[in-house]
């Protein structure tokens, strides 16, 4: 039985969908030894989150951007938390729409997505920073 | 290794969304013995969910509320499923748009939350009682 | 300690929502030999999803479809990606909404579910095809 886990701090990006399925795995080299396992990755914000995603097209990344605009719109009638802004408030709706972590079946030393996943970090901030992710893997060595 | 499993009732709340970190930790003692590790929590209802967001400000928790009556309205046009009243088929959406279960790793006899972060329950029904919670926590002893 | 995992494919099914319970309790017998554990179900797509709901009535699957229509609708201003056809990028939002995986407790050799909590496959393309989804089952021995 193997267990590992490390928290890593991603890049800053700007508001919007990125693909980080390359930084998350660099940040966890122990994969390589899971024959069958599971891999979480957990987001320690609550104005930004998670998803799984298709890894293709650019324009998918500003499509997300736009519905999830629509779905959790900035001064909505009703709203009390406005104190860190306009984007706060629909931020923590997205994050909890999106969710704060994802769990990612490991074989052979690798993940086990389809052809065309792969993880979105979802910023909704304006300005969020470099976000923290915890990593945790577990699982029966090779 | 380290398994541990234990079903809590919350205790019963009203329509809303409600921070209930404490009661969990407090139903899963055996959190303190595990270095490294994951606690799953399972509600084992359909028109109640969870999710992790912010656990500071009780405006949170009540704009909460208001998006996501936005998002799954009562008496929305074509709706089927009406028999259990208006609150129903709406709770059943924000269930599902919220999540069944919450993965949160462990680190150090203790969750690995953010600073900011909480465990809601999202409690979708006008009189809902006290949910039923399957707490599963797996890890490397310390 | 037991892991198994199995990859299985779905009967094709139309677009909708869709009780697949027996179908997914079929592709991991391993299941019955498990004590405490943590059965993950994961959709190896970004265009179909899974989640946990009601049981019961096929109203409910119906009014999913419906309200999903009203979250992500086809044709929506300012999307982008619509190559694929109208209801493409709709299905990418709506498995985002609902999420890849479901993580399921096993207690007893059996699932921990509620009384009327069953999965649901979300199907959100005209013509999906069977659905790849990868069952991964850990947990001590009976």
């Amino acid at each position: 039985m193997i267990w590992a886990q490390h928290t890593i701090q991603l890049t800053p990006r700007p508001r919007g969908f990125h693909l980080v399925t390359g930084e998350v795995l660099r940040g966890i080299p122990e994969l390589k030894q899971v024959k069958t396992g599971m891999l979480q990755v957990f987001i320690q914000h609550t104005s930004a989150s998670l998803t799984i995603n298709e890894n293709a097209s650019p324009e998918v990344l500003e499509d997300f951007e736009t519905c999830f605009n629509a779905l959790a719109p900035e001064n909505a009638p009703g709203i009390l938390h406005t104190l860190e802004g306009p984007d706060d408030m629909p931020a923590h709706i997205k994050a909890s729409l999106l969710g704060a972590s994802l769990m990612l079946p490991v074989c052979d030393g690798a993940l086990a997505l389809g052809t065309w996943q792969g993880i979105f970090l979802c910023e909704h901030r304006n300005r969020g920073g470099g976000r923290k992710l915890v990593l945790t893997l577990w699982g029966e060595a090779k």
